[in-house]
């Protein structure tokens, strides 16, 4: 294309719109069923229960240490898929773009959309792009949808999460937030740390291969970190969750950027990890497990369930205090993702 | 809720957020799946193939005659699925809000959804929400994702059009483009046109069912009007598609707010009408069974396919002149959906 940057044009169903999806998105997602340009994919039908799953991403700054807006949502769907046990399969993907948006953003963050999904080992079907005149929007939002194949049999549900399970983290919390955080400038300082920002399908199907039973729930800490998890799944079995601050990972560049910012590691967001809750008797093959695969070297066991005081997340903390885990109130974190 | 504006707390994982989500959507979406509030939906698998398809909506404004951009978000995946003979099942919806959003807007959006969607016969099973600060967006943008069951052994697709089909059109086209354009008030007059926003699924059912062959290809002419799909087809099909102005049915309003602005009803968006090509012999009980449905009653022949010239898309006007029924290039229309 010769344009340099977006134009309304490109959204309005007519010649440059027709040329954006050719000479852009056919040709860097180069999947068969995309191409045929019809107003939907066409996939064969399947014999395991089918997930579906959503997330719209309006990550400020749109490109940030470890990733980009693009990684970010094709591994936060994928990674959404992957946590109910499903083997993800399909992914759409819906741009608005800002006029003015330079073609050049907008190719990076295409190809780095194929290659995570080509990591991931999904397939970009279907897709749709709008473009909304210079500030009606923020350069680039994309919202993708999942579709996977749950096996018959499994069954990851916090509901089965009981009194006695562990808790065990596939790596270390917050790298996502922080990087996040610091890559918006306003530190004044150089970004300390990478996004953890990665498709989980490969640990996850690792995990469940090595313990086909006891895995009860699955859950990637995204927005809201590792304390909504942890209250989610206290609400929804109705016991206590444990944390154990001792055990829990955090790289140094994390905990000095929370101090700086006087946040919470807790409720920083990851894009690369996971909590699961497994039942006592395969926790510690589970562990190993997880710590025999590349993506889960630092794996720990961080946690463990009792049943009171009901519905409750609690902190155990490293000078032997407890406290409650809690949900950020006033303090928001926005474009996270 | 207590708030009467959507804040960045509503998108930053926390308290607030939890109450947006349970009070509002899980309150007024009312589904089991959704309720779980798990990463991801789990249905059952399907024995036909699977459709899937994405649409972003950005309309602007968010309210016009007819609709709203949740009802049009509903619609306009429901019919991405029906085009392609597949019975539509389940939603998902993200949505993008604007950080001082009223909250009575959203309230009636989800609702006009919900509404929607049970027309359709859809469920509504997934869903995420992000907030971004004042000005990084206008107000809400929604993308929802279908999914559809296609039967097996129907084949609607672009390439089996063939020399001597015929073109039926469902109703009177550029309703909702004219619409949304008025509803803008650039214009200084009242909006003379409802939207004919509305679900075809049960209408492209009912056509199937009276034509279970024979039926090439159908299509909705949402962005880029008419004009946008003839062409298309052209091309996949690499014969020449010709319509015929005079039995194309276009409302005198949407003649004149044509008029009136200079541009031209083929290029206008429909969100409640869809073009059949189907074969010759069927073209009369095809044509015969929309006009027997309460949806279809002023469905009309508008136009056939010939072999040449190849890849055209050409206008028969009602002067008795032909000439080519091209996309526009320079003439934007954006955010008609």
């Amino acid at each position: 294309m010769t344009e340099a940057n977006i134009t309304l044009a490109h959204g309005s169903g007519g010649m440059a719109m027709h040329r954006l999806i050719r000479e852009l998105f056919l040709e860097v997602f180069a999947d068969a069923e995309l191409s045929r340009l019809e107003d939907q994919a066409r996939l064969p039908g399947m014999a395991g229960r089918l997930a579906l799953t959503t997330d719209a991403f309006v990550v400020d700054p749109i490109f940030f240490p470890g990733g980009d807006i693009g990684r970010l949502a094709v591994c936060g769907t994928v990674n959404d898929l992957a946590v109910g046990g499903s083997n993800p399969l399909y992914l759409s993907c819906a741009f608005v773009l800002e006029e003015g948006l330079p073609l050049a953003d907008l190719y990076r963050i295409v190809r780095s959309m194929k290659q995570a999904a080509d990591e991931a080992g999904v397939r970009i079907v279907a897709g749709d792009t709008k473009v909304v005149p210079k500030g009606a929007a923020d350069k680039v939002f994309i919202t993708t949808c999942g579709v996977g194949e749950i096996p018959n049999g499994l069954e990851l549900e916090s509901t089965r999460i009981r009194p006695g399970d562990k808790i065990l983290l596939s790596g270390p919390i917050g790298d996502h937030g922080a990087a996040v955080l610091a890559a918006r400038g306003e530190l004044g300082m150089d970004c300390p740390v990478a996004s953890d920002c990665r498709p989980l399908n490969h640990l996850v199907a690792h995990l469940l291969t090595a313990c086909p039973h006891g895995v009860r729930a699955l859950r990637d800490p995204t927005r809201g970190g590792v304390a909504a998890v942890i209250n989610e799944w206290a609400w929804a079995c109705g016991g206590c969750l444990r944390v154990f601050e001792m055990h829990v990972p955090v790289r140094e560049e994390v905990r000095g950027l929370c101090e700086l910012l006087g946040i919470d590691p807790w409720h920083l967001a990851c894009e690369g990890q996971f909590l699961a809750v497994v039942a006592p008797e395969v926790a510690e093959s589970a562990l190993a497990a997880l710590r025999a695969h590349p993506d889960g070297r630092e794996a720990a066991l961080v946690g463990e369930v009792s049943a009171l005081p009901a519905r409750t997340a609690v902190l155990h903390t490293v000078l032997g205090g407890e406290r409650l885990l809690d949900l950020p109130e006033g303090e928001p974190l926005p474009r996270i993702c």
